[in-house]
């Protein structure tokens, strides 16, 4: 599993001062403790407002990479706060997001393959949000077709399939998994990744939810996850779901986990 | 999910105190008990040596009868067993288990039809314990087309495509899954169960990657599982399941449960 940690956003009260202030201690400790946690990515969003967003991203970006080795995934709904993350990047960085929405795609995918990076694409077309696995394979097949005309390979796309509630539209789980599988074998060689905490948005007992449900769309072959990697018992799924699949090998990575007391 | 409560065997020191010692307390107790937590089927193994493995067996069926109306799943490797425990039941008791050797699976089939009973059927064949996802679906075709010659329908068949420790062969958690898909596609109607432990046999932390594995085995098709129901971590799984594939109405069990403290 491909882990792109999420806990530096803006949307974060504590991450938002920390930003304003310019409080790089914050930020690089965020960085670190997620590296060491077992995030692949770092996710930066400044969360800010457009006419400071740039600067804001910039200088958290500096941060990131003065703390950790680990590559950044730029993440903004902006196209410009993309592009000034993307140059204040060193290495391949994981461009968060772009949808397939008219007008969108190209442009911003034009800057991935400028700077060598990989993106997360939205199985999000000018239909709106999906609701069955079909909308989502589409979505998904228009947003490969876009990255492959452009040159971008299959193994630097990472399609989100959208995970939606459970508590309003019961069948979203199921919906999302039948994506999972169709994208897997539809779009072979793509990466499958997703946020987990909306399918238990509205409801009780949400880490429950979110970590049952991690584990049920890693054996559909969900093989990367945007999650807070401090989340031991999120992460021990992760770590078990490693080893169910096949992908730890000797189980050596599960055995370590459990001696240092990471599995609870 | 169908839940099989697995607590009355025999292979437990104290359930087989109980069974030596006819205290039908205990015995009354461990299905009650398993019934409140949510066991559709209260499996009953004697354990004991041949000789008294008949007698014992009616015993606990008569004693969990009293205690519950929820119906027996007779469990044996002894055909003997098997039916003296088919005769004490009364309603539709689940016979566990037939396995695809030759000898054994048509008159334990025929026991099951002449009792109206439903049946799991290991997928195992002549050739032993399967390794592959192929092996494993050879083996539930052989059981399920015998039981169709006896006129059993699907609905009334189990199949058990046997989970094998990943500790020495790190494949065999993907090989089961396989396994539940290509089941779930090629014999249509018929349940998906399985006995979650020996997947971590000769692991460290085994209820993490026990509970993980089930949730992985929903998302695949499992329907069915035989298990401790007093495991509350592992029921909450069910119960997320449930939830995650859109068998939960209204999510209404969920909230019930987490409102009763059942979530954890």
């Amino acid at each position: 599993m491909i882990i792109v940690g999420e806990r530096i956003n803006g949307t974060s009260a504590r991450v938002r001062e920390a930003v304003t202030a310019r409080d790089a201690g914050f930020i690089a400790q965020e960085a670190q403790r997620q590296a060491e946690a077992g995030a692949d990515y770092i996710d930066v969003n400044a969360g800010t407002e457009p006419e400071r967003e740039l600067e804001d991203i910039a200088w958290l970006i500096g941060v990131v990479q003065a703390a950790t080795d680990k590559p950044v995934s730029v993440d903004s709904p902006n196209p410009e706060a993309l592009k000034a993350g993307l140059e204040a990047c060193q290495g391949k960085a994981l461009v968060n997001s772009v949808s397939g929405e008219e007008g969108r795609l190209l442009p911003i995918l034009g800057l991935v393959k400028a700077h060598g990076a990989r993106v997360v694409g939205l199985a999000l077309g000018d239909a709106g949000l999906p609701k069955t696995a079909d909308e989502r394979l589409a979505a998904a097949k228009q947003v490969v077709a876009a990255a492959e005309s452009l040159g971008i390979p299959r193994d630097d796309v990472f399609i989100d399939p959208l995970v939606r509630s459970v508590a309003i539209e019961n069948e979203q789980g199921a919906a999302f998994l039948e994506a999972v599988s169709a994208i897997r074998e539809s779009l072979p060689g793509v990466h499958i990744v997703c946020g987990l905490s909306n399918v238990s948005f509205q409801m009780p007992s949400r880490k429950l939810l979110n970590r049952t449900f991690l584990a049920m769309a890693m054996a559909r072959g969900l093989d990367a996850a945007i999650l807070d990697p401090l989340d031991a018992a999120l992460m021990a799924v992760v770590c078990a779901g490693n080893v169910l699949l096949g992908k730890d090998e000797m189980c050596m990575e599960y055995i370590q986990a459990h001696r240092s007391g990471r599995l609870g």
